[in-house]
């Protein structure tokens, strides 16, 4: 595997005015490509510290990524730090000047002046094809090193990454890689990786990594071999054995969320859903609809904050004075009431205290009921939640669509 | 203004598993306490990339900043690599074992022998407590730089960068620092910028950086004099600017959201809100409710995803067969409904096409409306946003805060 080193350019890194995505992107997309990232480097936008990065990497690393400083700016000195770093003068390519103006028409306005730098690279480099903005990337060699310079704008980054950058560096490492992804919840990152032990060790092939978003885990298992079909079965092994170990806890594939696995199985079966949820104030009913096409399947939603809400929806008062909203008997009752209100043919009902006040001496903050509820019955869960106000809501939106979905897979 | 180095130290920050946010943060808070960042490299968890790190950033910095690898785990070997990198040996000590084993018992379990080596410090380091965890932080001094060691988890890390590390170097500095944060909404950041002109340029007092979170703008003004009132005045002076310039496209102070600031008026008046929305799926709710003690004044809220519930809230059939359910009559019928529904004092309706799909030959994806009611009548605005489904629903959503903010502020 060969080694990378990134150079992030661009003084609003410095200052944290904006957080660096893209280097922990590339670190996840070259090991896709066979290429390890070794060494990162953050430097502001000036000529001296962006060549000094530039030799320290070429020294010490493969292949080179640059991100950041290409725009048509004054602070944009990537260009030129680039050149001066090889020794070569910046040239006017008149076919990217060309392409300039025609992006700048296309979108109805002439070309500002200050754009033409961006039709320069240094003397013998290549270019790399912007299809989303004004900055062309920059490819140079330098002893040996490939050297790619892409803009920091995310979307364009990824564009040039997928289309040239990823399938050069894979043709030059010989080998073939297959990446599989399972999404998972219901389980701690450590508790995962403990479950997994060995075969998340670094440098085993198939490699598995995990990132975490939204309280949903990605396993990511990227097998290596020197033709396809061995890649496969060395990843196919590993999915074997990552389902059966753990379980129900493996909910989707690739970039699939609840959304989108409930959405699909409901969609076959031509049935819908409403959800109605107190401490998770319309987050449950967020996620799904995140996912396009979810009106699809998706009826209605209420976000009971009130108690006048949860009665309008069937919940009887005494339920509410006897066990108090957050209580089995009031997520049993609020479940069944949105099933028949909104006459889908499943329903959650989420009530909890999500804090950091409203907790009883019974009732501790990140006690939450979640309720589903379809014409087989109702079943509630109780969950204990700990940690912060976001945190207990998003576990608790997240753990509504988890016990929903284990609950239609059967 | 003095200039840090930061080194993070982690596999998982190369290999793209956590995206490190601890960089920007130390970034934005440095400058707070009057010291600007202006290198940073990301390493392994190597001893000599860590040395090797150490050696460039106090050669060019006046202070350095390192963040991980202070674990249990034999993964974790900054304290090692920074005595390697001191000359000095490692160096038990006897309190900090104590209160390691003092912690573990807290917690009701024996400290784990592997815990021990967070007891070491390098021989001549200053201990840096840590109260929210096991690895204590560590300073040591080289050739005049001082270096501060501290764990990459970024809670741990915060506190001691506020409880020590910053006020070390505010005492050192000689300047007294005054920050003042604005939220603003309702502008691009380059066209905010581009309002602000010179008064954003770099090396000014106050310095005037800009964040972005969920569409939301954070002007962060940083005032820095010889003494806490000249910081003050400086300070003050900007945020007249600010307000004049910028008018009401600036709706709250420090850390507020439009869920405080429409929470904090409400409240005053003893009033109560009520949302009903579409291409949002709840995220409006969502984001009243994120805040603590939004039950105070948030009654409740409807997701009203298909047509029929819709009506369901006093939406004429009539009107979305004649103009369809995005469309001006349909979001006002829908805001007058939640109104009377809710018998809340302000009503929220958002209907528009989220896309990708959905959007007809006069409705494209982006177009929103946004009805806003109270007893004063109801008022609709016609929204087009542009780029992804989630872009669109998350500025819709802001977007209904803020035009119900900008409605009940006169």
């Amino acid at each position: 595997m060969k080694s990378a080193g990134i150079i992030s350019v661009g003084n609003e890194l410095l200052s944290g005015q904006t957080v660096d995505t893209n280097t922990a992107y590339l670190g996840r997309e070259l090991l896709c490509a066979d290429v390890q990232v070794t060494r990162h480097w953050t430097v502001p936008d000036d000529l001296d510290a962006i060549a000094e990065a530039l030799t320290l990497a070429t020294q010490s690393c493969s292949v080179v990524l640059v991100t950041g400083g290409l725009g048509p700016t004054d602070d944009d000195v990537t260009r030129q730090a680039l050149a001066s770093f090889l020794g070569v003068d910046l040239e006017l390519r008149e076919d990217l000047l060309k392409e300039l103006r025609r992006f700048f028409k296309s979108r109805g306005y002439p070309m500002p002046q200050r754009n033409e730098i961006q039709a320069h690279i240094p003397a013998g480099s290549q270019v790399i094809p912007n299809d989303r903005g004004t900055a062309p990337g920059i490819k140079a060699v330098f002893k040996g090193v490939p050297v790619y310079a892409m803009p920091g704008v995310p979307n364009e980054m990824k564009a040039m990454l997928d289309r040239v950058i990823k399938p050069e560096l894979l043709a030059v490492s010989g080998h073939k890689i297959v990446v599989k992804k399972l999404k998972c919840f219901g389980v701690g990152e450590s508790a995962l990786v403990s479950m997994l032990g060995r075969k998340m060790r670094r440098g085993r092939n198939p490699l598995i990594n995990c990132t975490v978003d939204l309280g949903v885990i990605t396993l990511h298992v990227i097998g290596s071999g020197t033709t396809l079909q061995e890649a496969e079965f060395l990843v196919e092994q590993d999915l074997v054995f990552l389902h059966k170990t753990l379980g129900d806890l493996v909910f989707g594939e690739a970039d699939e969320t609840f959304g989108h696995v409930i959405g699909r199985i409901l969609h076959e079966r031509h049935e819908t859903l409403a959800v109605a949820e107190s401490c998770t104030g319309g987050w449950v009913a967020k996620l799904i609809t995140d996912v396009p096409g979810s009106s699809g399947f998706f009826k209605q939603g209420w976000v009971t904050y009130s108690n006048e809400s949860k009665v309008q929806l069937g919940v009887p008062k005494k339920i509410l004075e006897t066990f108090g909203s957050v209580s089995e008997p009031a997520a049993e009752a609020l479940a069944l009431g949105v099933l028949k209100k909104s006459g889908a043919q499943h329903a959650i009902s989420v009530t909890g205290i999500a804090g950091p006040t409203g907790a009883t001496d019974s009732k501790p903050v990140g006690l939450v009921f979640i309720g589903t509820a379809s014409e087989q019955g109702c079943e509630v869960k109780k969950y204990l939640f700990t940690r912060d106000r976001a945190s207990i809501r998003l576990r608790a939106a997240q753990s509504a669509l988890h016990q929903l979905w284990k609950g239609i897979i059967l």
